[in-house]
């Protein structure tokens, strides 16, 4: 693993504790180090930091107790979920308990008529497609891993449908929260929209965690699309690629989903799923609607690309020819992995108003040129939102340093830009120490109330988002 | 006015307050009866509540002004834009200050490219849109006033288009706000998507000012649409009007707005806005896109419409037809005034799940039937989301009582139907009550914390969205 700055310093646990813990959930707890190591780590390259113990609820009303039971104990809190994250959400940095939702995963009420699914915390998010599967019903959000719903809506994720869908600030219609003490908040109800007090759903909807424990949630569906059609471009440079997809936005051009891969996120994804795609910057599209409209706008978008020097616009109408591509677009971050046996990626992940995105993608390449590791870019470049993969030799600190200084060399080029340091996967531990500069003191002060006010013991997720 | 049952209770000036406002403000505050009472009166039926000065901003440094002043003295603080509030949102409860931003009607910035528009808090709706005009851009949230951005934030408002464009909620990308101890507050980047930290946008967005005073902002701006068509229809009961919407959004046909109007309304209308509508209920449809894709939709609404009774299916396809319907739609609050001169209006504004709306629209028109005084539905029926105007002799205590009476049933059958007191009006003092029932003891003792941790003097806005 890598040597970073970052040290787990756990909290002492009072005498009892883990007893009542036993006590209470018998044989849905361990101390097995094992199982304490796996919950301790995520997609993140940081060394593993474990919980004291870790818990499996069934039910709200368990989470409630353990809240309730951390919190008169003074002891870290940390919900895990599928453990995808990319930031270090679910480390122990303070020890403490590990409650693992996953077992939580019944989908309770799907209202197709309102076009919602009612589901806890622990529901897959392929699961819940699996069962819309009848019902001419999906939900569109879709981080490259199968998280959890819990969890996506802990990170406010996204994915490549944020374009035309939103993301899951857009699509979560309440929660069941459970807050520090263990008092269950409902925070809204189930109408499509509401001016009734304040934005609760919104406020634990990307609060990691750090504000209360997202036990349940209603998320909204979308009707399947009458038609889809997706095509595969092929561009000379970066800069051109960049360049059709800002005139495809610019344009008002509804397209569903458009991604970009450079040369190496591309060669990594031919090794990795089998594909034969040329090695040039690539944008993937894809149009959504009525037979008419799809065509219409995949035409136009077609005629912008190709003005931006796009080559080879092929289509893939079939709907098993989409899925493979989407499948191998949703693999990118473990092909790019492949790349490097035994690398360990750091990601970034900024997001910029997408008048700012030829000249940050560009910046970024030529910096990336110069880096000692290979690397890779993808992209929601739709949304102005694009990941650069570092490929690190986990034994080499050097790597790990020169890495840190380019993620915050782009995390800063972005915030000049009026963008952000994380579209989509959060703060976790990573991108703390950009949050200062992003938002200034006096909104990060009022965070800091807000946190304080909901959790003053500090045990849910502590040492998550904001700096100690 | 109506003697209810919410009486000011003025909180004592410390000596000096006045003078070191006048000290600061110089000509821009002022102590005139006449223009205290304006600003402590709206469009709702509550009798005038004035504070004791208003004063006029023209910048956040002065709101942040303003604010410490208002907080060192423990002297509420009312932030004031076009007083188009129906729930009584700039009523002094407590006497102090209101403040006025109306002056603050700068467009700061429009980045075309980016789909944006910085704002102070004091711009129009129309007023941007006029800014907008030479763009191909607008910005679609249109609540029947034409009221301030900063109220309409400050509120979650939306309107007409919100079942295709989003509310308030959706369409605010940043805010600038100014807190109780005049700290000065940016909630976000001009980013289209972010993972970074709590949402503070999304927590001021419906605060109604009790948490903050919004002084700029950045809305999401929206291609207009390269073709639009717009429909009467009429139908021989309240109940086929709402089935034929509930079947059409159940569709997923993509109508950028349908608005329901009774007989009573269509009535009012008529006579309001010269029009010639049939007196039966009807509905209006919209539908943005491109020519075929609006050809479409509306052919498959024309057909929904029809087979639940839909009659004289009526095309308007020329601009001025068009303007003609929506600025008659918009101006129905006034036109039901109308049909008892010398009346008041109380207005429900029930939002509800879609599969819920026939039944709480149909037991509200029985209700309706036997009230003592004239009444009128109108609705955003897309979204779930209808509104009864309710038209009062103000020398009548007992007409006052029997509408409460009729908004309470309306409010609980709504709650009961997993539905909100409120879609887009907002709490103010009206709804104040029902909140205990909508959201339970727990989300609302964490509404309460997070006020009391941001604003522990009580001075933004007091007595609203939250009872004492």
């Amino acid at each position: 693993m890598l040597a970073t700055a970052v040290e787990q310093t756990k909290r002492p646990l009072p005498a009892g504790f883990i007893d009542a813990i036993q006590a209470y959930f018998g044989e849905r707890c361990t101390l097995s180090e094992a199982v304490r190591a796996q919950h301790g780590s995520d997609e993140s390259p940081y060394p593993t930091m474990a919980p004291d113990i870790v818990v499996y609820a069934q039910s709200t009303e368990e989470v409630a107790w353990i809240a309730k039971h951390c919190n008169d104990n003074q002891v870290p809190l940390i919900p895990y979920g599928a453990g995808t994250s990319l930031e270090g959400h679910v480390l122990a940095l303070e020890g403490g308990v590990s409650l693992d939702l996953s077992g939580m995963d019944e989908i309770l009420a799907l209202h197709v008529e309102d076009f919602t699914a009612t589901v806890q915390a622990g529901v897959l998010r392929e699961s819940l497609n699996a069962a819309l599967a009848e019902t001419g019903l999906f939900f569109p959000i879709d981080p490259g891993a199968n998280a959890t719903l819990g969890g996506m809506a802990a990170t406010r994720a996204s994915g490549t449908n944020a374009v035309r869908y939103g993301t899951m600030r857009e699509n979560v219609i309440n929660l069941t929260v459970v807050m520090a003490d263990g008092q269950v908040v409902r925070t809204a109800q189930r109408a499509k929209k509401s001016s009734a007090g304040y934005d609760l759903t919104r406020l634990f909807v990307g609060s990691e965690g750090t504000l209360g424990i997202i036990t349940e949630l209603t998320v909204r569906l979308h009707p399947l699309p009458e038609a889809v059609s997706a095509a595969v471009c092929h561009f000379p440079t970066v800069a051109d690629a960049v360049q059709a997809v800002i005139e495809v936005i610019q344009m008002g051009i509804d397209v569903a989903r458009v991604e970009f891969l450079d040369q190496q996120a591309v060669r990594a994804t031919n090794a990795y799923s089998k594909l034969d795609l040329r090695e040039l910057p690539l944008l993937l599209f894809e149009f959504h609607g009525s037979p008419s409209a799809v065509k219409e706008q995949a035409q136009l978008a077609q005629e912008i690309a190709e003005a931006n020097h796009g080559q080879e616009f092929e289509w893939a109408d079939r709907p098993e020819d989409r899925s493979r591509l989407w499948e191998a677009r949703h693999q990118s971050y473990f092909a790019g992995l492949q790349m490097r046996p035994g690398s360990l990626a750091s990601t970034t992940d900024v997001c910029v108003p997408i008048s700012q995105l030829a000249q940050c993608v560009v910046e970024t390449a030529e910096d990336l040129a110069l880096a000692s590791f290979p690397t890779q870019i993808v992209g929601h470049v739709g949304d102005g939102n694009f990941h650069v993969l570092m490929l690190l030799d986990p034994d080499n600190p050097d790597e790990w340093k020169e890495s840190e200084q380019l993620n915050e060399r782009i995390v800063r080029r972005a915030i000049a830009a009026e963008g952000t340091c994380t579209g989509e996967h959060g703060v976790g531990i990573h991108k703390r120490s950009f949050l200062p500069l992003e938002f200034g003191p006096e909104a990060l002060s009022v965070m800091k109330t807000i946190k304080q006010s909901l959790d003053p013991n500090n045990i849910l997720n502590p040492g998550k988002i904001l700096l100690p």
